[in-house]
């Protein structure tokens, strides 16, 4: 448990400020990690004895978040954001707008030395093995080369201190396996990420092309992409197995003999619907700035909330932005 | 039915000849459609009464497609696409080396007057609803914005032309709803495909950007994006939906109760399981090329190929390349 506390934004999300207090205030009392509330203290009501830091500018879901970061500067995610830089808090967790909380991270944090831009690192569920992770998410539609490099050897570290990977496997997301498949920008992102010694350099190893059909699987580790790509490849997932759940659940629900089976079959299935349930990973981590950002999903519920702060304290125990700032702080950065 | 009959890549395929074979007599048998097999007499043995033309070369499912179609004059792929271009078959099946089968039919077929480029066209199915189609699947993995605008045109003329949609929704593949969402491409594209009467040419209407998770509903009819993006989207469905098929029929086989339960349960699962299984149909359509183009996935059985087969019937009847080129090779060439 880390000695500062977990800075929450509690009014960013589509069930804010109720079920991010709520996930809160289970952090604190079932896992002993101190956390402080940034928002509006009449709109957050009980704060069931946590400490409520006032800030009096929300930042909307639908909010463009370049100019809400410009012009709101007293809003919960830029306060929380301020609080890591201002050595206040350890983590900032925010389930809200998350260009906003890309933007707060970044520019408040700021990056670390030697970053060229941080990436989002989704953690995709694989039934029965370790998740996989996948960045960029969307930090960033349009990246140049050597930023994938860069996100090569973040996620590496990453899975070695969120899920103990060891030698974690990165591959690359592309098109076909040849390494002359894909575009201009994948076949030169190859190229530096097969360098003798890169992804060594923080622990993990190139195994080459990877392809969307691998994400669910434990065929690679890691999966490194510019954000656009990674964004589509989360939303197809997450419409993929909404759409196929429901219409299982429908044909489960069809006559009376089906539902009498399916209450045979539902223990059965529980763990595979919890493990696909993104509030069981309660977060994306932005790797690259100058602390730990923890940006949940924008229908978080209390339990995506506790698992995020969770996440948070993890990350700060294990000491994730140390390691990077040694490592990608470190390498050479890459031409491009 | 068509006059001409359909040429068949009957070495085209990790199946084949046996399944590719089997399929093209059932489309005969079955449906009445007259075919002709283009392989290697020795190697398809029975044929069954179907026409062969004999071909020596066989281009491989890994090999470069370029060089391939290049080198190898004689191979099935080849000599289908040579047959739609001389008069002697209406259309071609391949479920062969993709590559290999889109650079027969542009070379040999060319490209219908004022498309700049062809796109694979796939359809995604959508339980208890019409599929959408989804293209530029993996023809092109750069595209121009202007290639993209034309796409759409060429998807609103296929989603008529096969599922009989009328006044078919056009979306732009993004990461966010907003037109300022996204890479240059996208909003360059978004622009072209927003400009009042082009869409309308093709009997379809834009809709504005749409996501990921999109793909597998009914809220869009044609999803139009590049081919790195649209290769990308395809893979991450089918491996996502097999990773749950997988981890479903596990549980359901875990204990004696779940195995019966799941006896009760398969009837009502069947409707959506045939919907989902990429064979119902039978592949996707270059669209662009002048002359019809079926392309099939590699791992296509016999059942896949009597669609296929059909699907190019229908596609001769309903005269969709004269269609693309009313429409498309008259619109004013976009920009870009």
């Amino acid at each position: 448990v880390p000695d500062l506390p977990v800075a929450v934004d509690a009014m960013g999300g589509d069930r804010a400020p109720a079920e991010i207090v709520a996930g809160a205030r289970r952090a604190v009392e079932q896992h002993g990690i101190p956390v402080v509330l940034y928002g509006q203290r009449a709109a957050i009501g009980d704060a069931g004895g946590l400490e409520v830091v006032e800030t009096t500018e929300v930042v909307g879901m639908g909010e463009d978040p370049a100019a809400a970061i410009r012009r709101k500067r007293d809003s919960s995610v830029v306060r929380a954001a301020e609080a890591v830089r201002d050595g206040q808090a350890a983590a900032m967790v925010s389930a809200g707008n998350t260009g906003a909380a890309v933007a707060s991270a970044l520019l408040r944090m700021g990056r670390i030395s030697g970053v060229q831009r941080p990436g989002i690192a989704t953690v995709l569920p694989v039934p029965g093995s370790i998740p996989t992770i996948l960045l960029d998410s969307g930090a960033n539609a349009e990246c140049a080369p050597a930023w994938l490099a860069q996100f090569g050897q973040m996620g590496a570290l990453y899975a070695a201190s969120r899920f103990g990977v060891t030698d974690p496997r990165v591959g690359l997301v592309s098109i076909g396996e040849e390494e002359t498949k894909g575009t201009t920008l994948v076949k030169e992102a190859h190229q530096l990420l097969a360098r003798p010694g890169w992804l060594e350099a923080a622990g993990g190893r190139f195994i080459g092309n990877v392809e969307g059909r691998d994400a669910l699987t434990d065929a690679v580790d890691v999966m490194v992409t510019d954000g656009f790509t990674g964004n589509v490849i989360l939303k197809t997932l997450e419409g993929g197995v909404k759409v196929m759940v429901n219409a299982i659940v429908a044909a489960m629900g069809s006559t009376e003999q089906t539902r009498e089976a399916s209450q045979v079959l539902l223990p059965a299935l529980l763990p595979l619907y919890e493990e696909m349930d993104p509030d069981t990973y309660g977060g994306a981590v932005l790797l690259g700035v100058d602390g730990v950002c923890i940006i949940s999903h924008g229908q978080s519920s209390a339990r995506a909330i506790v698992n995020a702060v969770r996440l948070a304290a993890d990350m700060v125990r294990a000491d994730l932005v140390g390691r990077l700032r040694e490592v990608v702080g470190r390498a050479p950065v890459a031409p491009g």
